[in-house]
């Protein structure tokens, strides 16, 4: 090694002792006579010390020709320094150096190696191996192998066993667009990139392996949202012989241990929430329960009275506003224009404010009489200082404009520390989902999830598709789906009759899935299991809203890579290896 | 779950407990009164029992309907067994049945699902799914698991900290063929699958990682020989501040560990051979010392007796087959028919035999006499009873030859003891190959490798390319390259001298390797690292010659996943998406 100790580790104990220490300079104090340099490693900074006069003329000339993340190799005795910093594990001591080498230069950097950097988001990707040099950064992705470490704990420790599934495997048309990956050797055909390991750890299964996990990359080649990446990394998993109730306990059980392992935290019991009181209650099924804030909804009270907004309504819902009573008409009108953006599209916002006094004040005053306004505050358990924010319009657009009225309320109250941290499972999904555009019902979860055995009656009756519920679940920690699965079709039969429902002939069917139902016939266990984003697990656990930074590599929204510059043209001769030749894009 | 016990766990103390299984039936014996059935799931094997008249009507008759392979699941009381098997856990009772449901039926495997099964390798990959429910396959697999776990166990135990680089990244000209995954989102442009994740390892210790590794799939778009696949994976490793000593300590602990924690075994310390040494005493980089029979040079006693055939010949050079002197003329035959095969390319084999009564007889007696042979016997540490086997011919080519045939004799001999380990490093490696068809110099390792600090200097003299050594290293145990690293180049010009030397104009070292060269100029440390083949590794460590069996899916020789179809042709809509156009196979 070309160093006896880390940055972090000297202190008083070590007094007098001859060491080498190899790092990046960080900073510089040319006092004159004396020299100071800090050198930093991932382990911690030590302060470096030389004087005119006492120390050897070439360590003087050398110090004064360091820079900012210069590579050095340092030897020399520790000492107790005059003035002590406390902060520092090394702060009581400094290293007296004898000798010292310049291992590597370095120019500036483009922008400060401090956990508060002037570099915007575009220079640190372009020189991500800087970035990644940070504090911050590197913090969250000693986070994430720790989390992944736990994981593989847990799971091992539950008799799950590790198997890698292919990455070069075939395209399917159900669920989002592969990437694709011409084959060479087979002319005119194609691999695709997994977007989930789906059907081979239901192979699996069929195999009898029992319990199967892999921390494993996906692919999807969608069009990238701030916080998607085209490449993401799942904890896929899956158990054979199980009930839903055996899934939610184990996967529980992992996410319960991982809190305690990583962050210390004790977290009570999961509650379990249907999905049809999750839209009802908070208009998603991810809610944010950090905080209460729950739907109210009003129909029976507000219609009839003249106001044609709320009579000709659907839905008319609202949220109680613990102690907002007091806002001002231009908080009120903030309110107003947040629910009206685009993004939201709500047409108006009623409020109501319960006043200290006891009486009411509210935007719609002209339909509505104390008498009434009282019944709503009675009805949403509002209270003296509180304030009622209430939209209407069609069931389902309604509850998601108020979904995110009441996530900014949340905001604005304070109501969603990043250090609290509230876990619920959503169960009882629909299984099927009907999409206007395409005039057909599409798996809501994917088309191996199993109906609930009660509904399957329903799948021959296409009026009563939109009511069968799934045995499908998922994971939600403060808002964000963090994982999400299900119990598995087993039998070819049912597998046959949900690719039918959603549209596939037989001979799609079969070209498509025929080698899993065909594994389906030879004593397909029942099974079950779960898929965690684990790049948006570990941002979770370290408290941002990004995934990106917990990513050593992330691309940008255009997929491109800035620093390696990826994707890039290839030669003719590799094109023609491949059969394929490009189209003229500007044709 | 479906089940209280596993079929393994139930003995004479769970005597009268009421249990539940849930399992794959094995065999069925229907003995007319009495019917047995053994379920079978991945812990072991149960006995089921019924009886007519005793056992409830519709338990029998769902007994009779059973076939091997149905998924049942069973309730019954643990009884004593009549007859007990003392090879089975469970071999002391067997399971009085009271309910039996069959979950799934089976229709007849296309294979025996044993341990010694009647498919064929093609059959067994058509239904992969049924070959891993083999107890032999599944075995590999869970072994590993076992072995992936105890690496990063380890790794992490040494300050390691598994690191996620991406998957979709840029191609390179250098080294094998790549994968390329057209980009939608950038027409016109590709990523590339990685080879190996090296750049961004070297990138993570500027980052000042300090210490990196990962368990991840790499890909190589070769033609396949019988044993590599498409995708592969490795455990990959960097360190910063790092000799080659720390590196070769560092991972003879993995690998050590390895043995000790999945084998029980403590291996002896690794001995360490130079390059040189190896190509000369066993005729490869990879020599398997599992046995000795070294190679003994016999230039300077063979030559000048008019047998032209070694006179001619730059090397003569021979190995001792011990106690081998009694073979028949037909075993000797077999040997000469060995070493030319068209494969080996020998043009001949000298034998002597060391006669038990001190004479000689050999296949050149008309050119030496009893005196030479001894004399060569001599050099060759030959003793009464053994075979010498000599090859001459041009250097490279004859110690390749000789090699098979050191092999080959290994073998013969059954000195090739696949539960017998020996581990060594070779070391010293030339940093450049002269590559007779190209006429120029490719990197042995990789271009990232360093020359020995003394040889730098031959690098401004090309004469001299060939003589540089690297401070690369590779661990070979039994004769196979399980793994290979090399300390790194970590500064700019070093770097662009090698790239040089490698071909490379300064604008296609630039556009290839721009970000890394300019990542050494901002504070580089000097770091090293090994990549091994965990495919490989596992395979060694289940003594199996074949990778195959230790991947849960692999590809077959033409890169084809003959269970799930793929590749496969993809629609119009998706090769227009992606602006490429496939070129007419039969033009």
């Amino acid at each position: 090694m070309l160093r006896t100790h880390h940055c972090n580790e000297l202190n008083l104990q070590h007094l007098n002792q001859k060491v080498t220490l190899a790092a990046w300079v960080k900073t510089l104090r040319d006092k004159g006579k004396i020299i100071f340099v800090d050198i930093r490693d991932k382990f911690g900074i030590t302060q470096l010390r030389a004087e005119e006069g006492k120390s050897p003329p070439e360590v003087i000339e050398t110090m004064r020709k360091l820079g900012r993340e210069f590579v050095v190799q340092v030897t020399g005795t520790v000492i107790e320094r005059a003035s002590k910093n406390p902060d520092l594990p090394t702060g009581e001591i400094e290293i007296e150096v004898e000798h010292i080498q310049i291992l590597n230069p370095s120019k500036v950097p483009p922008f400060l190696i401090e956990d508060e950097t002037d570099g915007g988001e575009d220079l640190r990707m372009r020189y991500r191996y800087l970035d990644l040099r940070r504090n911050t950064i590197r913090k969250n992705l000693e986070l994430r192998h720790r989390i992944a470490q736990a994981t593989r704990h847990y799971l091992d420790s539950q008799g799950f066993i590790e198997v890698e599934t292919p990455m070069l495997i075939k395209s399917t048309p159900e669920g989002a667009r592969d990437f694709l990956v011409p084959s060479r050797m087979n002319l005119g055909e194609f691999y695709a990139l997994p977007q989930s390991p789906q059907t081979f750890k239901q192979l699996l299964m069929v195999s009898g392996f029992d319990r199967y996990f892999q921390i494993v990359k996906c692919f999807r080649d969608e069009d990238l949202r701030a916080d998607r990446q085209p490449e993401f990394t799942q904890i896929d998993c899956e158990m054979s012989f199980v009930t839903q109730e055996d899934v939610l306990q184990m996967f529980e059980g992992l996410i319960r241990y991982l809190f305690q392992q990583i962050k210390g935290l004790e977290l009570p019991a999961f509650p379990r929430m249907r999905y049809d009181d999750a839209m009802r209650l908070y208009g998603s099924d991810k809610p944010d329960t950090r905080f209460g804030m729950p739907f109210v909804e009003l129909n029976e009270l507000v219609k009839g009275k003249g106001f044609q907004v709320f009579d000709s309504a659907e839905l008319v819902v609202g949220i109680c506003a613990k102690g907002c009573a007091e806002y001002t008409r231009k908080q009120l009108d903030e309110l107003t224009e947040f629910v009206k953006r685009p993004q939201i599209g709500a047409k108006g916002l009623v409020y109501v404010k319960c006043n200290a006094d006891g009486t009411f004040k509210s935007s719609v005053d002209k339909f509505y009489t104390e008498t009434d306004l009282q019944q709503w505050a009675t009805k949403m358990q509002a209270e003296k200082g509180d304030l009622l924010l209430i939209l209407s319009g069609e069931t389902n657009k309604v509850r998601k404009q108020l979904c995110e009225l009441r996530l900014e309320m949340g905001n604005r109250l304070g109501l969603r520390d990043k250090n609290q941290y509230s876990c619920l499972w959503i169960i009882d999904f629909p299984l099927l989902e009907y999409n206007e555009e395409d005039k057909r019902f599409y798996a809501m979860h994917h088309p191996f999830t199993s109906p609930k055995p009660e509904d399957l009656p329903l799948l021959d009756n296409e009026s009563e598709y939109a009511n069968i519920k799934a045995n499908a679940y998922d994971m939600v920690i403060n808002g964000v789906e963090v994982g999400g699965g299900s119990i598995r079709i087993y039998q070819r039969p049912l597998q046959e009759k949900m690719l039918s429902i959603l549209g596939f002939s037989p001979e799609e069917a079969k070209a498509q899935f025929g080698f899993l139902m065909e594994a389906f016939e030879f004593g397909a266990p029942p099974h079950g299991g779960i898929a965690f984003g684990f790049d948006r697990l570990c941002s979770l656990f370290g408290g941002a809203d990004t995934i990106r930074d917990f990513i050593a590599f992330p691309k940008n929204n255009a997929g491109r890579d800035v620093m390696i510059n990826s994707p890039a043209p290839i030669s003719q001769a590799q094109l023609d290896e491949l059969g394929i030749r490009l189209v003229n894009k500007k044709a």
